[in-house]
């Protein structure tokens, strides 16, 4: 999934806290293992950058593209009250960005997700079941 | 501040959580009053927009702008462990994005600053000082 030719790997605690979903084209796309969330992470294929205003000014413009995308994604998907968008860092300096449906009645509502407590993870057929549907949304 | 041509009004609760900054392009700038953490809001003055997705293209870019502006601009005033981003709603509607500055030895540290107990609001005299900062910072 990622792009060996620019040295980009993805951080070691993204890899183990989400699950693939295919490539956009600056990011790599992933669903948080968190059943509590529909919950994407974005991580923009390029080495060594942790600081979204190092982004290239196109890299910047295609950033916000694909999170567009993401969050009609989620919206056409799940009908959720809200789209949360961030952009944190303080955990995993690796730049990458997140687009989350937020509900009314989830577990964190109305804060935020990130500290709302420990991840439950999928079942592997509901995972399955979640990345083919945002993957046919964003057909990647 | 505001561009009442648009019908562009302040949410009440942006308007008493926060001091004016300036204008940019799009948004009203305004700094949260709370001493814990540099943090900027911005809110596109257009009038009943709640959902970013909802934004024309040429505002979502021109927001995305400022919001890398300001980030540069908190780099420069406070040197940050990190910029945090985001745009969430789950209390105010209003369509408006975060930008904060911080610290791995501020009052949330490593937890979002959304949810992290109540503000400490300013000395006037130490308000009033970062929001001319900010102000030359941003040109605004």
């Amino acid at each position: 999934m990622s792009a060996p030719a620019t040295g980009f790997v993805l951080h070691a605690r993204l890899a183990a806290d989400s699950v693939a979903v295919g490539l956009l084209a600056l990011s790599e796309l992933r669903l948080m293992n968190d059943a509590r969330f529909p919950w994407l992470i974005l991580v923009p294929r390029i080495a060594d950058i942790s600081d979204y205003t190092a982004l290239p000014a196109r890299a910047q413009a295609a950033l916000w593209d694909e999170i567009g995308r993401c969050a009609q994604a989620l919206k056409a998907l799940y009908a959720p009250t809200r789209v949360n968008i961030g952009l944190l860092g303080n955990l995993v300096p690796q730049l990458h960005a997140h687009v989350v449906a937020r509900f009314d009645h989830d577990a964190a509502w109305p804060g935020p997700v990130w500290g709302s407590g420990p991840a439950v993870a999928y079942d592997p057929s509901a995972a399955t079941a979640c990345v083919r549907a945002i993957g046919r949304a964003l057909d990647c």
